[in-house]
């Protein structure tokens, strides 16, 4: 049985998105936002959903914020009211506190006052939505580390009907298929004789010049 | 070599990160936002920066905007300026036009009027963020499928020195270790041999309840 | 019996005349505006008469309007309040959407999300007071192709006593008076017998160019 | 050869549409607008387009204005710049003032300080709007007296093949048809025999009941 | 016993200072402000203070406005607002209105539409402070024609025990004195023998010229 | 000759009627306000007009305030800027220092910093005016003290004709009539001979009591 | 037992900060402010507070203010209010009135309208703390005369187990130290036996050159 | 010779205070504001003043603060430009950063984030402002600790004439005159011979309550 509790401070586009997703993974939500309507268009989704200034001490105190597991501070553009909500999170003694950031400069503070994780769903975003615009197969990735990247790419038209073999990318590029996702399943650790459709995603592990070249020369 | 040219309009915290991986990747880049400040701020680092107001038509066609491969309309809050760019965009000619939605039906709207592909950061990074909150060792992830998920997760304490055949991870719950990285290097498609030490990192495929269990089991 | 409803969503002077006619015409109007003032200057003339936020999908579902046959877009200034009601009542189903554009850009949204007609009243009014600002006995006219037109013109003191024979304009300048309108009572298809007084008006059809040269040779 | 020459105060929707329409038929036009903007979106199409400000009598003197046939005050929501440059246009001495009135009251004070006439463009499209909502075959139409209207109504497919004589709508409705148009050209005065098809446009001579049932027992 | 009644539309400096002396001349008030403050500030002063906006009609009718003898329109700095609620007054039949201009291009609208009289009290009272502060001596004064004056001068120490046959200003100077304020009393048409003291008042009454030389040669 | 200069620093409706009525009588005036506008609409009239903040006391010492014999501080609303000029102008050493004050307690600030004479020229003209609105014959008028007034009254067509000695106001009401003022000239001490014609004005002297009864009798 | 009773106009950082200390000294504070949220920050620590617009004076009437021993006027930004405040509480007869002054002008009207003692807590700040931030070891200060001070010094590590007798700042310098705080009580009057630590304070008296020389050779 | 050198970041009452006395303390002091007219103020008195927006890196390392021995951040009520300030400023690798807190939440983040001395300007002389006005005669004092303070107190009419014998402070009341300032000259240590005058100043050392006895038994 799941016990965790999350307090979202700060109910913007971001924030409510966030709200959502836990609420639909199980967690309790409690919901805090100084704007009224952006409370009320999240009051039934959350499990508790209050107007309220995050800046103010004692309001913490009352709404028992110290008693939650996680805080999360994704006030949306007011960066003062995003350090002193954090601060006093942090004085309240709740155990673990995430912040986004709008700039470079405001994470940096975040993180001196003591924020446990700081975020930067605005720049992340940029970087991910970059990658897919460059490789139009690509639907999603996982950065490794500096160099190695699992890349998930959908199957382009000129592939299909061809077997892994035909393929061969651990031969020629260097980079692994690790699983293909087809429409009736998933196939985790293909053989060379399992062969590609055109509905199907590939999940390739490489170094990003290896999957690079791999795409170049196959899928392009 | 690369041909590719993006033209990027709204240099916001999104629009900006998103111009500047471009350029890291190695492709060119128009910037274009009616706030002379951020273009300034990003002027160093683009191919090109540019203050002007995306939603008058004789400006788009001055700046040759139709003769780029994709354009991207990352405005930061006015619906209004972010459709009317995006129907001119098209109107032009542009092959590929990406709009960022602040809302569903703003979204909505963008497709109406043939965007190729909305996006909506705030509301993905929402998501992923929640998701990495309630799996502390989950570090990224790739939905494959509504069911199906690859999970980069951190290997705590507790599992170091276990081998792959300690955890049996396949047999106990039916999802796959498919690579581990190891500060030294990766090892894709690792065998029952292989140990795991506190520093790596494991990427797991399989379906979600089984990721959960796994987690749950051997990680927590 | 007429069973024909309308809901006019924008109060302001455009809205609020073309409700008022239609209400004198015998039909049901419903009206919203998000400006309580608005409403209250128009509640004792419609059927019924709303404060409300056209954007929001609920409060349309709630006021019922996917039940109306025709609803009328005619929202003052605010092109996304525009665009995002207009989107709305196509996606709830209403049959037929009628939108104002503010401009041509704005007209061209609207067409692309599915407005089944769009006008453009202070254009169109344009048009026509320069019409009849250019020429003084122009009272009203109807455009019925890019060559002809049908003009009502006011019978200047000159004219006062001449028969139509006297006229002849058929014969001089080639188009032709299909009514006279006189104090007591519409002569149609009149004869060259009917003489012409002051007070009177004539409807005359032909080319641009045929009324211009009869109005320059007989009535100037 | 026309001389006539108009200035245009107030470039917004209405007031450009207006100049602009003057200048296609011919006349010169000084257009006045205390907005930038608005004059350079409108200084490529008109005779001469100035930035000033109306109420100030030594700038109107300046420019001119009393050596103008016709003056039209266009200016969109200050009322009381409208009525300080109306009063100001005529005692400059302006022979034709016309000026645009946001409201009745308005309209009220324009016609106490002597504007010639005062025109209502939302107002009136308003009800022109309204008529052609509740008749879908009307195109356009002439009010000529309070019972008497010409209207131009398309020609349903239920028609196509009909000759005049087979809807006799003079006998049974009272109104006669005095002109069809027709992709071909335009018959004026048609006889019983000429036969109406799809894509023709009739213009229909009667009392507003009259045609109103015509339409209901043959058109619609 | 008097039945006058005022009513006072605005309750600025002038128009309370206004409405205050009405009340203690021993008329009716009644007194009208859009602003609650300012009627609040009056409310026990006036035989009435209402808040309401009186540029809708509908408001004036149900204040019984018609019924007022006299209405003062004396709105501070709306200009419109204050055309618009002299038109409403004269059209709702008020037999005598007077109102308070900012410009003299707004007085001249006001007499345009039927404003029985319009008052200047900032210009009127700069042209009184003006006297007074070129002539140290005049206390008051009335323009009687464009030459002749009626001066109230203070009587300074240097003519302190001065007969008025000592002074003889209609012999010298041309001017009369027609009245002198004693402490204990006035006396009118004063005689030769009358001694001047110095907390007395002399009225002279005379042109310009012969007043300002008095003054030269025997006051200052 | 005159040698006195005033400088005016306000240049409102109040402050430019005063400085524009001292340059017609002579003097020279240095205009001040903050506002440009204002300074170029006097420019041409005054002797020097400058846009400057009068409330810095380095900007007063370089326009060289304290040689002036008079400064007016006729500022609008900016009820600290009147008082901050005031005090720095009496700590330069201007002799006379005159200020328009708002409401009374501002004219108690004044009064308090050194302020030589304080007016109020709303209230007064609303006091003015209130007198003028409730006679209708009166014209102007001085109040000599608490009870005596010298009224300047319109001769009504009731008293045409009359001679004083008809009228005999002295022994009828105690007030007496001291001038006539006719189109041809003024009768300065009148004998009761003097008739009255319907456009003359008299100058009558009395107690309020007794001009009162005057009026009620022999003019309304 | 004290009676004294206070009354803070203006709840800010300084003012609220002085009511604060007045409680704690004891005595009774009634704090006014007209932001409500001021008002309920101190409700609870002050004896009396209260919402109030202070520059009327018949809010301070009736808020008793007149009984009060001591006001204090500590407006934050509002010279205007902070001057007709103390105008109206000196009218009022208070005995003591303090008021915080903004600029020196500010002070030098409130010391005009008669003002007992005007602060300038900012300015003397500044003053205060470049004092202490050219001498690190200052810890406060008097200033007793232009020339003579006397300092608080924190006693340094470099003159950790000296005595008097080994300093002799009196001889060497000029300067006396008439006491020495140390962590278990204060030595005053100390002779040269006695023996400083690091953590004591000195009380050094002497004039400015005198502490400096001695601050240079010993401590720095 | 003095070589430290400030930079004063916001020139407002508290930094423009502080600039200016450090300048006659004879440092270099290099203020910097956003605001250009804070800064033309100061800018003949500082050794360089700069309008600069100091939450930019580029900006501070320009200018080269990273060289300066001290930073005071003294912004005026910009929270997060103050926090964003600070933190730059120790990135930079400034020694000292001072900083003035506006509120104790705003103090507890400049502390976390490295700030080496937080100031409550406001705050300190509110607390020093309360004791001077509940002893009349109190001039001023240092708080030596929790219970010990040196004050400066006027010597009041009651004691003129009398010697320190006959107070003898020490053996009634526990404290002791240590000095006192004389218009000739300052007595350090005086003795019981010396005679105290009205004029003056007489420093004690004591605990607070031996003090306030004193002040009550001999000054009041």
């Amino acid at each position: 049985m799941k016990s965790n509790q999350f307090v979202i401070i700060g109910l913007g586009r971001f924030g409510s998105s966030l709200a959502r997703e836990l609420i639909q993974l199980g967690y309790d939500v409690l919901g805090i936002d100084k704007d009224e309507e952006a409370v009320q268009d999240m009051s039934q989704e959350l499990t508790h959903a209050v107007v309220a200034d995050s800046t103010e001490e004692e309001v913490l105190r009352s709404l028992g914020v110290r008693n939650f597991d996680c805080a999360v501070v994704s006030i949306g553009d007011d960066i003062q009211a995003s350090i002193m909500t954090a601060i006093l999170l942090k004085d309240l003694g709740v155990k673990k506190v995430v912040a986004k950031a709008m700039t470079e400069l405001h994470g940096r503070v975040l993180e001196k006052i003591g924020v446990d994780r700081v975020v930067y769903p605005e720049r992340d975003m940029g970087i991910r939505v970059a990658h897919q615009l460059v490789s139009p197969n690509l639907l999603d990735y996982i950065e490794l580390s500096k160099d190695y990247t699992i890349a998930e790419l959908a199957v382009p038209k000129c592939l299909s009907g061809k077997s892994l073999q035909d393929l061969n990318p651990r031969a020629r590029f260097g980079c692994s298929i690790v699983a293909i996702n087809k429409p009736k399943g998933i196939i985790i650790a293909p053989t060379g004789n399992d062969v590609l459709t055109e509905k199907d995603v590939m999940v390739v592990i490489g170094t990003n010049q290896q999957i690079e070249e791999f795409e170049d020369a196959v899928i392009r």
